[in-house]
């Protein structure tokens, strides 16, 4: 197998990949030379994960790798184009590794908010003692907009503060053994009134792009707050910025945007009430480390002739919760 | 019973106290008159239950109240006087009110500090994206010291969040149903150093003044967080800037202070890595019709000649895990 050509889409830091020395070549690419490179790699390692040149090299000239692996959870900087070429490429992602950081990214940002520790870091700075009455979390309700694996674990820590949470999917499952039930994606217009909480953690789809705009956030509570961990271009930012300016809901946190990174003049670094941070809800320390695991453990697989794990439904956009059939 | 004098230290705004019409006397103090009133009094009401007055009146000429009960879980605002009065005046406290919002506040406290919340918000102002890797909370662990209801409420909290909790009582405990075991106070230093997360949700007794002083400071990790729910009198102040300033600890928040409200001019409000608040923790919204609902439950059962609730061991200073006797 020493033969197998395993290309890296570069990003700093570049993965540990000691474990392949002697079973594989490893070759880097850039953004530049990714198109040129791609016909003599059997194996595409999307490191920088944020990248687009993916999709602009696909399918180009040539053949292509046989399985493409990306150590993110969403894979919409590889589709369409990799579900359209016509070819059987696998594709996998890192399904798993963010579940538990970003459920405490989100069970925090709930906390906080609720907590009002903005209200008090802006006292503190001014040296001022302002007792206020805070939102007490247990007893209230999340709509969380996402049934995957990080949706779920989301979904968990939610529950374990006593909230009462909604989980909406694609499709309606019942009897769900953790959340009852988990509710269409058409089902959102009629939680969306009762919920204090609304979080989007879909993956970004033709179906969900754009959800989150002024006709949602008039349906949700003036109380309500919303946080999205998806991706940005879930959200109309202009909505957002306008539902907050006018109160129709009373805070927001974002840790994706339509741009990355957010420019320095962008509007939304200073909307009241809106709270930014550069997409890192799921990045805790380790996290590369762990990326990489999970890919050289799928390497493993591969060179086995096992079937890999996290393999996308590139129709579909997502590892589907039945794992697909054998993946080579 | 409309004999029954009910004599509220007022603070602002008063007690909804309607469901006493009929039943007995309602008469308001302050600070001021409060001495002068406390003879006629059947029932004291430490409404205002941050004001010294209660102990400043204490034990005085004439009767006392057969009863007092204060709306807050700490009852050093009270003692030593009522305890050595010499009387069997009962005191009774807001057990049990404040547990669920303060571990809310605790575990959403632990749960910024590791995401770093502050230092997005930083940023933000800065218009600055700054990507970092911050700490995963599952698989940390915490010393909370406090194993009463709202010592307990966090652990709880932070064990959903897969958090190691070890809670420390002032006995020890084998065999504890949520926690394995409850350490005692003397075994509290051998703890120290494998903590992430020290929280002080104790009483504030003798033992317990100045708990958290620099040699407390210099037994915790490098990278360890303290938070104070307590009171204020639990740390040593300048010690605690002293540990944050020389980055012997990573980070602190204090809710309580030596000193409340905590002067404009107290270098606590800039220290790099300390968050303060206003003693809020477990303020929210409806908090204070809690509290009255509580004590009007108890006047139920005192109008009745039932035991009261939440009588305080007035020598301990909380009440106690077994409940003390018949409260009249």
């Amino acid at each position: 197998m020493s033969g197998t050509c395993v290309l890296v889409l570069d990003a700093e830091p570049l993965p540990p990949l000691d474990r392949l020395r002697g079973r594989a070549r490893v070759v880097h690419a850039d953004e530049q030379s990714l198109a040129g490179q791609l016909p003599a790699a059997d194996v595409l390692l999307v490191w920088d994960f944020l990248s687009t040149a993916v999709r602009e090299a696909w399918p180009g000239d040539g053949p292509r790798p046989r399985w493409v692996h990306t150590p993110s959870a969403g894979v919409d900087k590889l589709l369409p184009e990799l579900a359209e070429d016509g070819r059987d490429t696998v594709l996998t992602n890192a399904r798993g590794v963010f579940d538990q950081p970003i459920a405490e990214y989100v069970s925090g940002l709930v906390l906080a908010m609720a907590k009002d520790f903005h209200g008090s870091w802006e006292w503190q700075r001014q040296r001022q003692w302002r007792h206020r009455e805070t939102i007490r979390v247990g007893g209230t309700r999340a709509v969380v907009v996402g049934s995957g694996p990080i949706g779920r674990a989301i979904g968990r820590t939610l529950l374990a503060l006593g909230v009462t949470v909604e989980l909406i999917g694609r499709t309606r499952r019942e009897s769900d053994p953790e959340f009852g039930q988990v509710y269409a994606a058409g089902e959102l217009d009629g939680l969306l009134g009762s919920a204090d909480w609304v979080v989007c953690v879909a993956p970004l789809t033709e179906e969900s792009r754009g959800l989150f705009d002024a006709r949602t956030f008039a349906r949700m509570k003036p109380g309500a707050h919303f946080i999205n961990v998806g991706r940005g271009q879930h959200v109309v930012e202009d909505d957002l910025v306008e539902a907050l300016v006018a109160h129709r809901i009373r805070g927001a946190a974002l840790d994706v945007f339509d741009r990355e990174p957010l420019p320095a003049d962008s509007r939304l670094w200073d909307v009241p009430g809106l709270f930014v941070s550069p997409h890192m809800s799921g990045d805790t320390v380790g996290w590369r480390d762990d990326l990489a695991e999970q890919f050289l453990d799928n390497f493993d697989r591969w060179e086995a002739g096992e079937p890999l794990r996290n393999v996308v439904d590139k129709h579909l956009g997502y590892v589907p919760s039945k794992p697909a059939g054998p993946a080579r």
